[in-house]
């Protein structure tokens, strides 16, 4: 039987999504050891996609397949009550077979959150990247904009994973102002390529900085070369928001 | 020469506010580090109150006296580089001699955040605590009504330290809701006793979830007798947010 959970967490203190031998603790390590453990054989776990070490999550999803169910099991509360705390379930469903966390998806929404004051913060410190210079809202629209559609994001993948294609489609993009020192950048597309969020993010505010036109946003992605692009923003301000599955297999998914 | 700080921090990793030999790190023990430093001087800082282990500030004052000042010196950013990310100093003000960051307090208003629902949160646990059963915030509001008003709070002072006088006026007290799963108890006072909001918010919570009415709550308050009240809310809920000082006090600092 596959099940398919919804997962929020904090990833300040982990080494990214996707476990690792001798290093720091991980989501996936976290998750499958009690998960291993209620249900009495080694699970593996497939994620919508990695996540850096340090970046957050509300809505990452993951599958697995179990073939055993002890009587009367409540997984959410049984997985909260193993987990650490900055891991939590926030749902759990019987999937389909033929559900599949990462290649079922179909579109991503991330978050990047990032305080904007002259002075830091100690309440957000882990979950907002600081930006000092006053950031102006319409201007990082203007330069975003020639992201939205499709294009090659060669120049916005970190090196050391070759996928055969970066061509990606940008399906919404959005800067915004929340409360009074909070500026947060929301990005939906139907894929991300390695550190696409925060490479984008990081040379908006770049260009941003130095007052450049979005007709430089255009050189950049037509270069189609990394080297090119600037910054990489920090990973404490990225959140994984929202993967979206074909309403099909949603309809297939019963909450357990 | 006197100064004014106004402090946040996140107090998660703290033994609390006051500075104390041989244990967890303190807020006030990192700020005069930093301050000692900065000045060439040892430096005794004085808090607005007490804030328990665990427990969060937004809006912390604290004065010290300096004898040296280094020429171009701005404290706010100085200090920002020197404690750990987790404290903020917010804003510096020349203050006159006679302002006294404890003695001159005249209200303090703290808040209490709650994670309220069935399942617990990754993002929010080090600032809320967590209550699964559904709050109620018009009867958590008839509930606390009672307490308006100059009272004796004997009954919800935590023993161990012996203070004169026990009657303090509570001037404005509020639950209500924000975002989806978040309640927030809001209470404004001219003074709070040791433990007094959290052994508040704990009693409240109680009483809600055994339905009890208002009148219950008069008889704890009439008992003067700490143990007739009940919990202790946990401390990562609270912050410390606000302290008012006379309005001709505030007029003699200038920000620096």
């Amino acid at each position: 039987m596959r099940i398919k959970l919804l997962l929020s967490y904090d990833g300040t203190q982990y080494g990214g999504w996707q476990k690792q031998k001798d290093s720091k603790p991980t989501i996936q390590g976290s998750l499958e050891e009690a998960l291993s453990k209620i249900l009495n054989q080694p699970i593996n776990t497939i994620g919508s996609g990695r996540t850096d070490a340090g970046v957050h999550a509300t809505g990452q999803v993951v599958h697995f397949d179990t073939s055993s169910w002890p009587k009367g099991l409540q997984l959410v509360k049984a997985l909260n009550s193993l987990t650490p705390n900055d891991i939590v379930t926030k749902m759990a469903w019987e999937a389909p077979a033929d559900f599949h966390a990462l290649a079922s998806a179909e579109e991503k929404t991330y978050k990047y959150f990032i305080h904007n004051s002259p002075v830091p913060t100690a309440l957000k410190h882990r979950f907002t990247a600081w930006v000092r210079h006053p950031l102006d809202i319409h201007q990082l629209n203007a330069l975003s904009a020639p992201l939205l559609g499709e294009h090659d994001f060669k120049s916005f993948q970190t090196s050391g994973t070759d996928v055969p294609n970066t061509v990606r489609n940008i399906l919404d993009l959005n800067w915004e102002k929340k409360e009074r020192h909070t500026v947060v950048f929301t990005i939906r597309g139907n894929g991300f390529l390695k550190q696409m969020v925060r490479n984008i993010v990081g040379t908006l505010l770049d260009l941003h900085k130095r007052g450049e036109s979005p007709q430089r946003l255009l050189e950049i992605l037509a270069a189609q070369d990394r080297s090119k692009a600037l910054s990489t923003a920090p990973a404490n301000g990225l959140f994984l928001c929202h993967v979206k599955y074909p309403r099909a297999l949603d309809n297939k998914c019963r909450k357990i």
